[in-house]
């Protein structure tokens, strides 16, 4: 039976914080282990132009999260691990749906709208300062999507209509030239997949509430410590499900230390006794793969290898995907 | 002194008909004679795919065009001839071109704006029908003219527009990134190389009224007689300036020898003489190029041959230059 397909791809602009971590990396790492499953990571640098005008973030954030990746465990001689602007082919692949994809499904994209939206709350032109790059993201999602025939795509809900969109894109090209492209899905993680930040919503670099996953030990215990708590005293019973060091705590441990933590919050524990805890667990998790990330920070050249491996693994399946399609609408070689 | 770098491209959805060459092939040959001037010819194949999902025409329009121009005496030892869709770094730029692309550019486009006035005059939705490769096309064409840097860019009228957004988005990204790209300039050709159709209205193929240029010399004889004439009797006066006859004889002709027809329309010249004298002029022209281009269209791999060779020159340039923009927008390797 033919493996089936998962893609995921990681916008570089940021550095990874505990919530990608808990969020993203560690489960896409997980299920790329499966025997069943062929899996394709790449680091979205063509979709960091939309967003990030600023070359030196774009580059340290390319390295950051390729060597977190790495750090975290990822199999490269079993996943397929690039950079979306080392493959050509979906460059190319974007024009060739670019040519096929309805004006008016880009029109109805969450991310154009919601700009457009805010636009007209403040009184101004619908598009003012929107991009084609933003309006024309959902074309080249879907170019790395198909450009490997992937089955699944895990993403955050926000992106399912993306996906949908992919769907929908090479469902028209299907139509037109003939049956080249699987229809992909969105995997949607489990609600328990998002971690809460600092202040309690979503841990996101738009809120300005993370905890970095692999800054100093020193670091990730200050940002521990700067959670926000209640004013309950030790000996005062406190809620676990209404509190983020308890949240975090659980996104780390074992079942077991999760119910005995949850007793100890009834039990009255007291935060700084909580957060220090927290910061063992953690810290006991992450100090292998920090100490392999730091070293790996240190050597990008053996990251720029690994990298340009995989470039040559995905680049010899989208290399053939994109030779037939071309076939397909006419852009043939004479001999 | 560096020479002035002059870029044609050439949509392959057609056959060369005698419009297309007196318009455009004819004097973009002459002008690539020029000392001072390097030129770049290519086939747009990528945007024929925006109004074409015939493979088959595409195909074989690719070649026709391709040995048209090689027949007509493109010289590819001076001049770099290859197709669009072989030089991947067309299809790269065209992404980095399209995230510092305003929106609000592409709304304001003639071709899109003139479909959204059809699909309102019909009471249809304002996109109805348009895909974004109608959308997205003067972002393709910024990146066709700026992988190169090309000064100057021989255009028919209506395409004057577009070389003013290419302007307009290579200044958005040299304002962004730095001073990368030459703002290229539109070259109008004269009145005088529009050629006059079979019905009188512009030799086109949308108006079905061409007389195609490489077809057999019975065709080239029969488009001729077809040419729409009054009811003037021969020995009655006929105006050259209202003729189509003498339109396209003037085209072919010398000085001398339109002063001369010129004069025989005065005097009178029978429909089917001056017809005669037409095909003779325009056959003795075209008949040794129509034999370089038969010979072309059966040994297809020559062809291929000249036009990889041209992609290889036209990579070096390209390769080069989106190498300095993938520096400066942040997509460098890491050693």
């Amino acid at each position: 039976m033919a493996k089936e397909i998962v893609l995921t791809g990681v916008t570089t602009t940021g550095t990874p914080h505990l919530g990608n971590y808990v969020g993203a990396i560690r489960p896409a790492i997980e299920a790329s282990r499966q025997e069943n499953t062929e899996s394709y990571f790449f680091l979205a640098d063509y979709h960091a132009l939309i967003k990030c005008q600023d070359p030196e973030r774009v580059k340290q954030s390319r390295l950051e999260i390729a060597a977190t990746w790495l750090a975290c465990g990822l199999d490269t001689d079993k996943a397929t691990f690039y950079r979306q602007s080392d493959i050509p082919e979906i460059a190319e692949l974007n024009w060739l749906l670019t040519c096929v994809t309805a004006k008016g499904l880009m029109n109805r994209a969450h991310a154009y709208k919601g700009a457009v939206d805010e636009n007209l709350a403040n009184a101004q032109d619908p598009d003012f300062g929107i991009t084609m790059g933003l309006f024309c993201y959902p074309v080249l999602m879907a170019a790395d999507i198909l450009a490997f025939n992937a089955h699944k795509v895990p993403v955050g809900r926000d992106q399912i209509q993306h996906i949908e969109m992919a769907r929908d894109i090479a469902g028209r090209f299907n139509h037109l030239f003939g049956e080249h492209f699987v229809l992909p899905e969105a995997v949607v993680g489990k609600e328990g997949s998002i971690l809460k930040g600092l202040d309690g919503r979503k841990m996101s670099k738009s809120y300005n509430n993370t905890i970095p996953l692999f800054d100093t030990e020193k670091k990730l215990q200050k940002g521990i410590n700067k959670i926000k708590t209640n004013l309950l005293e030790p000996g005062e019973a406190k809620d676990p499900d209404d509190s983020v060091v308890f949240d975090i705590y659980k996104a780390f441990s074992t079942p077991e230390q999760a119910a005995q933590m949850h007793q100890n919050f009834l039990d009255g524990i007291a935060w700084g006794e909580a957060k220090k805890e927290l910061f063992t667990l953690v810290n006991s998790q992450l100090s292998e793969p920090r100490e392999k990330y730091l070293e790996l920070m240190a050597n990008p050249a053996h990251v720029e290898d690994i990298l340009q491996a995989g470039a040559a693994k995905a680049r010899a399946r989208a290399g053939a995907m994109i030779s037939d399609l071309r076939n397909a609408v006419g852009l043939v070689n004479f001999k």
